[in-house]
């Protein structure tokens, strides 16, 4: 058994290395021997990979210039503060309200520990604290099922549990595992259910602390209140409050997970800092590829003037529905290939509170709130603790629920999501909001998109003319990785690419 | 069903407002009408009781003098940081050599989030942020089982659910659960099931992305290489990991927790400069507390000095072992009391490392690795995220384990420490230690215990002449409290012995 045993554990020193693809950034020592200098580069798309490819290939000298068609780098990494102004495209307008300090994180809001996201975090100088991905005190809410009122995650995480093990163990004291198990694995399966599931004696479970309590613990006199009746196994079930529980175990979102400290943004502006804002043109809309063998040409127009730009090479960094869009001359492989990728919808609403209320009444201090209603997820914020103010992303949805959110006006969508929330959290919900910012990236000019669905995965045979040069065009971006719609797809695409595109300078 | 899923929530209001045993803070406008002064309290110990205590009353004008062993406040809520000095009861004399912004919380480390210990955070203005009680990238090692190398969190929870999963599913399927669930509530079981360990199809676990990875998936070209070979549940079960799972439900543990930004002694620091530093007097030990019917007369020794302070009222807020062995004329009922409550044991080591090896190699940022080792728990610093340099507590453990690391040296404890640390992480567990600071509580001088046990629980009728005051001597500590060990309990405490005191004040 202990050979066997060896592949429970990791080697800690082998998995390090072998964590992620390898990466040598460039560096301007790899041009001094050679002789040749290092090339012209032009990013098409200043998001997390055009800013990547750009600030890597920096590294060792490149000249790279970036093109984004937005007022601001950073792509689908957004974070809203008071004063920004976003017209979606059906015209409308909104200028967020929020006071000083209080932002939203409009795309990408939370980086596990494992992603490459965090070294550039590291390197780049940006400060992280942990994002509230999971927290036992915040609620479960099925309304279609019969719920009245919400459940905390620790009581339904208690009695779930309890009634696991509770049948789990019965089972396996009527012999039903006798095939299964052994003796003594059956001795020390029900052992463990027995301190898991917090059974008694006669191995049911009946409740107890983990549930929670309505007087708390305290000094001598007050020694507590459980938490109400203990449902039955039937009605426990009946809620379907257990579908919500495998999200923490996911290898992208189980906890420990970290923000950057003031916002997302902070990396594609520390990015944008690192390759020199004077290589950055913003309001750069691409119309124009064109890859002339000896060169590339991308035609943009910028404040209101049509302008040409010529390079050595070409990264195309931006999403593939609207490079989809841009006349070029790279082939029908390239075309079909982005045409196969199409978008998702996701949105988000910011609910500014004119007072902390989920700490001082629910005492929820971040974390995830998980619904049936069609605003889906309810974040609480994970910064500002104890502050005056703070605001709670009041939804969090995809697809139908986010086109459906999108269909009304921002002021509409506000109400729709407050009345939901106030089914949780009561009429503090309501009375408590001072503004409201919504956000659906489907309908954000030069994005459409929150992710987009690769049928076949990204090394499906039909995206090979986007996985490997064209001529002297690279792409790159989250949708060509096996982590998309996160930073870490975006990085790591960046990554092949430079390495690519660097090998084939080097050799030339 | 309808009626009984009511059961299933909170109602959030009514929560609220039953949270606590309402405690009202004496206000100056108490004794406007009255005609009465504030009267004079002497509060012997200056640890979060003590403190607490002269805070509250401190409100309504009583002329509070706080009488502390210590050369500073906070009692075992003790943080150390570099330059600190200590001496134990063994004549060890350590000073920690932690660089700036480095410290150890040698007391409590961890808030959760019902506690009020949070509300004295809000009031005094005490910023906090997340402690990162569980991660699911820390390790769980048990060589005692035969375990050659640690599993981490992740990739145990993934098995060991898994398994559970898939017995009981099969369990299930055989009918094993016919008598006590229905049709429809199997059907709703095995759903759950499915998802919660991540089954196949024929409702086999085999493993999955839950584990971990040991490529992690990235651009295209690098789907991810999954982790290791699937140990059989036979393996999961002999391992022992699922032993540390029930933790983190725990009321008083499941996450999220916090923590004062800077060190837990960012709490007593706060009390002691809004009761006023002047009414503190450190290095005062308490050597007699006489009641003398019409006030209480308390005498110490301070610089080599013996004083007396005379008062209305007296607190006693100190430890009941340290209480026990002075001298007082409160009546051999206080005495057995006190006498009846026993000191235990519990030790840490802070490892300061010149690199953050753990973020580098192993990509924990955060959270406690669980051992069958004498260290017991390995906590990763809450703080610092990517700094230079970071503490780990190289053990935390109890009883007989911190006992018998007590009777080392500091450098012997330094090395038996790293010595099952390196078991878990690899040689920079020891090539990369700076220094470290250990701390033994029932060796430190006026306090010699961690926290308390007391038989039959603190409302037990031998601790009365405790819990009610005797003659004009009341009493206040964590150890009075259903939450021992916990700020919260001595919070809870002085606001018992506040209101107390207050009351028969202005009824007097």
């Amino acid at each position: 058994m202990l050979a066997t045993m060896g592949a429970l554990g990791l080697a800690p020193t082998a998995e390090a290395a072998q964590r992620e693809q390898p990466f040598r950034a460039p560096q301007p020592g790899d041009f001094t021997l050679t002789g040749r200098g290092a090339a012209k580069v032009v990013v098409v798309g200043g998001g997390i990979a055009g800013l990547a490819t750009a600030y890597e290939l920096g590294k060792a000298g490149y000249d790279c210039t970036v093109l984004e068609a937005r007022g601001r780098t950073g792509g689908r990494n957004f974070t809203v503060r008071g004063g920004d102004t976003t017209t979606d495209l059906h015209g409308n307008t909104q200028t967020a309200r929020f006071s000083d300090g209080q932002y939203m994180n409009c795309g990408p809001a939370r980086i596990p520990q494992w992603m490459v996201t965090l070294d550039y975090c590291r390197e780049l100088g940006v400060p992280i604290e942990v994002f509230t991905n999971v927290n036992a005190d915040a609620y479960l809410f099925n309304e279609s099922t019969g719920m009245k009122k919400p459940v905390r995650y620790r009581t339904a995480k208690a009695d779930v549990y309890g009634y696991v093990s509770e049948l789990l163990a019965k089972a396996t004291d009527k012999g039903a595992l006798d095939k299964e198990l052994t003796a003594t694995d059956q001795e020390k399966l029900v052992e463990f259910l027995k301190d898991w599931g917090e059974l008694g004696d006669k191995l049911t479970y009946e409740g107890g602390e983990r549930r929670g309590y309505t007087t708390v613990p305290a000094a001598a006199g007050t020694s507590g209140v459980l938490l109400g009746d203990v449902p039955s196994a039937s009605d426990v079930l009946a809620s379907g409050v257990g579908r919500y529980f495998s999200f923490e175990f996911g290898f992208d979102q189980a906890m420990l997970m970290f923000q950057p400290v003031g916002g997302m943004d902070q990396i594609p502006r520390a990015l944008t800092r690192a390759i020199g804002e004077h290589r950055i043109r913003t309001g750069a809309v691409v119309s124009k590829i064109t890859d002339k063998g000896s060169g590339v040409s991308v035609t943009y127009a910028q404040g209101g003037r049509t302008k040409v730009i010529d390079a050595d090479y070409c990264v195309g960094a931006l999403p593939p529905n609207i490079l989809a869009r841009i006349p070029h001359n790279l082939g029908s492989g390239v075309q079909s290939a982005l045409e196969a990728i199409t978008p998702s919808s996701a949105a988000k609403i910011g609910l500014e509170y004119r007072s902390r209320w989920w700490e001082l009444d629910h005492h929820i201090y971040g974390g995830i709130t998980e619904t049936d209603q069609d605003v889906t997820h309810i974040w609480h914020p994970s910064y500002g603790f104890h502050g005056a103010r703070g605001v709670m992303i009041g939804y969090y949805n995809y697809g139908g629920d986010a086109d459906s959110y999108a269909q009304l006006t921002p002021k509409e969508r506000e109400k729709r999501a407050v009345a939901a929330g106030v089914k949780i959290y009561g009429e503090k919900y309501r009375t408590e909001l001072a503004s409201s910012f919504s956000h659906h990236w489907r309908q954000t000019p030069h994005l459409e998109a929150a992710w987009h669905n690769t049928p076949g995965g990204p090394d499906d045979i039909r995206y090979k003319p986007l996985n490997e040069p064209t001529g002297r065009v690279y792409f790159a971006g989250d949708w060509l990785s096996y982590t998309d719609a996160w930073q870490h797809g975006a990085f790591t695409s960046a990554r092949k690419a430079v390495t690519a595109l660097h090998a084939r300078v080097l050799s030339a």
